[in-house]
């Protein structure tokens, strides 16, 4: 929770509903293709092959940001990446994004203000702008984020369509985001690299529609983990995966922060999400410039690596840790256990 | 806030996020124009005229639901109606919906069931369907809800088109859910037909699309109440609004729960939201079947009734709220000070 009544302007409280609204609209740029931005009771955007990619997602304060180790801006960035690689991750093209924020009146306008242009900031560069949401009061800051997206013409690659033969690849980072929050949550120094990952993702957007021209099969985002985004496509598609430990070699930053945090940094490239990589199965030979193979299409159910079940947890399961905190489990990441009240904004 | 971990299914923390999903997107039937429905990284959905209408509103416990007020289907449909209401304000027929839902794990199953089945219910009938979602873990239930739809090559309907001489008419009820709002408040019995439209409104749809046949100026619903919507109207076409007293006397059963509850029924005519009837400024001689005439635009700004300012609030500011809150003054429809602890499930 952040509280700014002496922040610079005041809190969302006072300034009410429709003049931070005003305020918000007026910080967000829109694109040629936005028909109608904010400031209405809906937008237009344009859809140019007559249909629309839509996806959404909700981050919670304590749960998938804190406010001591983002800014503002740095929520923003991550709450949009979380929508825009799911959109990249069926070949589209983002377009537009929507904003559902709930806050506390105590909130400072700066925050609101800075998650909006963090918001804005990301989609930018790919063409997209933020046009349009809701603002209400609410106890715990959350943001509802949906992403839009054009296919251009392509068809939707979806999850259901690895086949046995096909060659399992990955662009993006793994592993960085939970280093990241590895080092934050041991409160230790450093580590600049693996935090500012965890703070603001970097999706390799580009490389959801190149998959798409590439012929890819199937296709998702990591945002739950390796191993347990690859076990959705394994059982939508009805086959087997087998990963390659050696072509999962923790990137150097991984290992680092792994000697400070006492972590096997393996574990965070293969269980940990949020970077926001996409992972694809792409027909024997057709894997395109910027993918790298980890592993191949079985028959068969299941995920393996080199041939064995992976000892320990997939991934993340928002209910399961929070069952977990109820029969007082040791505590991950993100956790109330963990959760120390942050310093008031100055 | 419910509990259930009596209840029939058990809690969602239990079940976990992945089969609650599962379980969910089975119970949501989709229409011809859902080209990829729940269960990928993003749904796709027909745009056919190359545009796409999208907006978004979020719904808290305890501010805009109390879960001891509303049933889960209720308030599925209530979070659906605030939505679709918008999409039809700018003319506009809705195709999809997508959920984001922050929920305590000890949610019971049966209400997030029963919340996804309000949501696919209260669209069903206008060919719409709920194409995704998220679901996460949460202090505090909150349901954040984007709806698009179609123009059918129609220009939107925008606030700002409204001209001197236009007719300012409605379609819907006006102050309905306020008044069931005040019985709930007041703990008081019967008065059932207003009650029932404060748990599930219903918007005038249809009202929309024949609105933008008929050549209408400008439009919006009526979310926050008739005097602060029309003056978001009168703002943005840079008009005044002056409205006849008598063409907006209160229904039969406004009067029937004001006499129970000590309220006046023209303010709840006039101040109320979540009805989200259609107020919109139709060039004269041009209103259609279903509206009724209810003002008239004139140059110059503002919004009066008979010729003056209303006396009192115009209507709903979520943080202006929370800020008198905090000021202590008295309480006004959902409030922490007459917040009870609900009935658990049964």
């Amino acid at each position: 929770m952040v509280t700014g009544s002496d922040g610079p302007g005041g809190d969302v409280g006072a300034l009410g509903e429709f003049a931070l609204i005003r305020a918000v609209a007026a910080r967000l740029p829109q694109t040629a293709q936005v028909h109608l931005g904010p400031g209405d009771d809906a937008a237009v955007v344009a859809a140019p092959d007559g249909r629309v990619v839509a996806t959404t997602d909700v981050l919670v304060e304590g749960r998938h940001f804190r406010t001591d180790w983002s800014s503002a801006r740095d929520v923003g960035h991550k709450a949009a990446a979380a929508n825009l690689a799911d959109v990249a991750a069926m070949g589209a093209r983002p377009t537009a994004l929507l904003v559902g924020l709930a806050m506390p009146p105590e909130t400072p306008v700066v925050w609101a203000l800075g998650l909006a242009e963090g918001l804005g900031d990301e989609c930018a560069p790919l063409g997209a702008s933020v046009v349009g949401g809701d603002v209400v009061a609410s106890p715990v800051l959350t943001v509802a984020v949906t992403a839009l997206g054009s296919l251009d013409g392509r068809e939707p690659v979806t999850r259901s369509g690895a086949r046995a033969g096909d060659v399992v690849a990955v662009a993006g980072r793994l592993g960085w985001s939970a280093a990241g929050l590895a080092v934050l949550s041991a409160q230790a120094q450093g580590h600049d690299d693996v935090v500012e990952a965890h703070r603001r993702p970097r999706p390799p957007y580009a490389q959801g529609p190149q998959a798409a021209l590439a012929g890819v099969h199937a296709m998702c985002d990591v945002s739950d983990g390796l191993l347990a985004d690859l076990g959705h496509v394994a059982e939508s598609s009805g086959v087997a995966v087998d990963l390659d430990l050696a072509a999962l070699a923790p990137d150097p930053p991984l290992l680092a922060a792994a000697a400070t945090t006492g972590d096997d940094a393996r574990s965070w490239v293969l269980t940990g999400g949020e970077d926001h990589a996409l992972v694809a199965c792409f027909p024997s030979g057709a894997v395109p410039p910027g993918w790298r193979q980890v592993g191949v299409v079985n028959a068969g159910s299941g995920v393996t690596v080199g041939g064995v079940p992976w000892p320990g947890a997939a991934g993340f399961d928002h209910f399961a840790s929070a069952a977990s905190e109820a029969r007082g489990d040791p505590p991950r990441g993100y956790h109330p256990a963990t959760w120390q009240p942050p310093r008031p904004a100055s």
